[in-house]
């Protein structure tokens, strides 16, 4: 094969204001430079879409630099090597990469991971379950939730990729877990199909009530990855000595300025104390030297043994990248978001 | 000794709404039990006030049960023993006790200890430095703290028998200290009596910029006692990995609704969650099994060897326990509070 004659990305144009604009990103061609020593020319063939991508368009202060203006937005690919300059990648190969909202990239091959070709799996799982969503719920319930047998876990957004595998991996490890969502089919879909103890839908009018119900003996953990009113209803049945790893808050990141009051964090506070509370933000990253070997191979036997399932939401094509991210962050999709950019 | 003719107490006549009134409480003359088998009938000689009581003056949920309307405010005494139905313990014995707010209580000996006759320093210190508050402050710092050399440690109310001993035993550990304290004669204790790196009027209009100055390479280890516009201070200066151990928070106990708004709770988890920080309630009694003996232990001797040291304000005569009790509250003491009840 040989470079393609012209390569399209998707590029910050402006820092969003509330939900991402159209005119917040830019569709432009570009031409790739070749690859040198130690480089790879890849094909991206799924893009991963995940709420920490709202982060990078922010000027905020966080854990990453955010992306610049005029600059790739960035992300996590299943790419095929065009072309190599690395003897350990042939053309061919299918790797897991970070070519970002782009139909091609050049990377160094340091941070890339060969797909086995005879998978039992989708390579798309390594942009999921088997990937970064999965070892954040991995890392993040085992390392800080620590749940133990018989304890209660909430998780929400738990279709999710996060939330589904936080509720599948309390069950393995005994818990209970009950998982929040928005809409029917996906409450259905958590107590039938991936066997939640309880699932409740966030958008009922008697969430706080349908939560007491479902943690009569409070909870335990709560897998922190929404905030808003998630959280208000949580909270107060926190059990003492409680856990909340927090990993992201994603019904915050399209706010545009600070809710109304009245100021609740002195609140908040108070029952950290008067609970005992541990919250812990949290990035999977900083697990990954420790635990991420440990995470493939065990959470690949759940897959196989189908104690851990995943749900994709596939969307076709490069051109409804931003559509299918709007999506993801309002909630309206279902199952991990990938974008197939091409076969 | 016989028993007193009549003992006097502090019975709460009514929950505060806000800073305790002259009418919340009410001043009892009482006839004493008998002590039984088992009991002692003590003689308070010194009332601990902490800030710990305001809480049990309400009724919001709480880690422990609140003081019955009509019933004597709690807290710890040291006591002489009048009289003995327990072989352990002989009239003229000094313990530290549970007495609350009375001039003489009927105990029983479980819970008693010993106070040591020969100690090199006064028997106050059982209610301050080598008491509940050191060892909040040992118990919280080391377990959940954890400073390591050369990191820094911010600690609030620190002038006070939790905070100063959290900066000395930070110093002890290696780490820098910053005590934030208020007013001047405060601030020059802290800097030049028990060697803090740096001390901070919290009155101070540029309080955020002089912590700024004082924490040049961020905030490691934030104990928090006070919570209000200190915290507001310190949470942007936090590290990442930072750890936040929370014992209290004396700057909201008397307020009487939530603050205005906006409404910063969600900002608050944004900070945790970007910092990757660590929020832990906590109460010394989760660690006493397993720590109270190394702490009185290792704080005896580090107030031998003058690496720990303590200021008490003691407040003579029982009827003045209300106003003491509202001076700390209030920051207006200096010093752990201790009323003199009798010789």
């Amino acid at each position: 094969m040989t470079s393609p004659q012209s390569a399209r990305r998707i590029v910050l144009a402006a820092r969003p204001h509330g939900e991402p604009q159209d005119s917040d990103v830019r569709f432009e061609e570009f031409s790739l430079p070749e690859p040198r020593e130690g480089q790879v020319l890849l094909q991206t063939l799924d893009l991963s879409l995940d709420p920490y991508m709202r982060g990078r368009m922010s000027s905020a202060k966080s854990y990453a630099p955010p992306v610049e203006i005029d600059a790739p937005m960035v992300g996590a690919t299943v790419s095929r090597v065009l072309a190599s300059r690395d003897p350990g990648f042939a053309e061919g190969d299918v790797v897991l990469g970070y070519g970002g909202w782009q139909t091609h990239s050049v990377e160094s091959t340091t941070h890339l991971r060969k797909l086995d070709a005879d998978s039992a799996v989708p390579h798309t799982t390594a942009l999921g379950v088997l990937g970064m969503p999965g070892f954040t719920a991995y890392s993040g319930l085992l390392t800080i939730g620590r749940p133990q047998p018989g304890e209660t876990v909430v998780v929400a957004a738990a279709t999710g990729p996060v939330g589904s595998a936080v509720g599948q991996i309390a069950k393995i490890k005994g818990a209970r877990a009950v998982g929040i969502a928005g809409g029917p089919d996906k409450v259905a879909y958590l107590r039938d199909e991936l066997g939640f103890d309880a699932a409740i839908d966030h958008r009922a009018d008697d969430l706080a009530e349908q939560l007491a119900a479902a943690t009569g003996d409070g909870i335990d953990v709560y897998f922190e990855n929404v905030g808003g009113k998630v959280f208000d209803a949580v909270l107060p049945r926190m059990n003492t000595y409680g856990r909340i790893p927090v990993c992201g808050l994603v019904a915050n990141y399209n706010l545009t300025s600070l809710p109304e009051g009245p100021d609740r964090s002195g609140a908040l506070m108070g029952v950290i104390l008067r609970s005992s509370l541990t919250v812990r933000g949290f990035i999977q990253t900083e697990f990954a030297a420790e635990q991420q070997e440990t995470f493939l191979s065990e959470a690949s036997q759940w897959v196989a043994d189908g104690s851990l399932k995943y749900l994709e939401h596939v969307v076709d094509g490069f051109d409804n990248t931003l559509d299918a991210f709007r999506d993801m962050l309002a909630g309206r999709s279902f199952g991990k978001t990938v974008v197939h950019v091409a076969d």
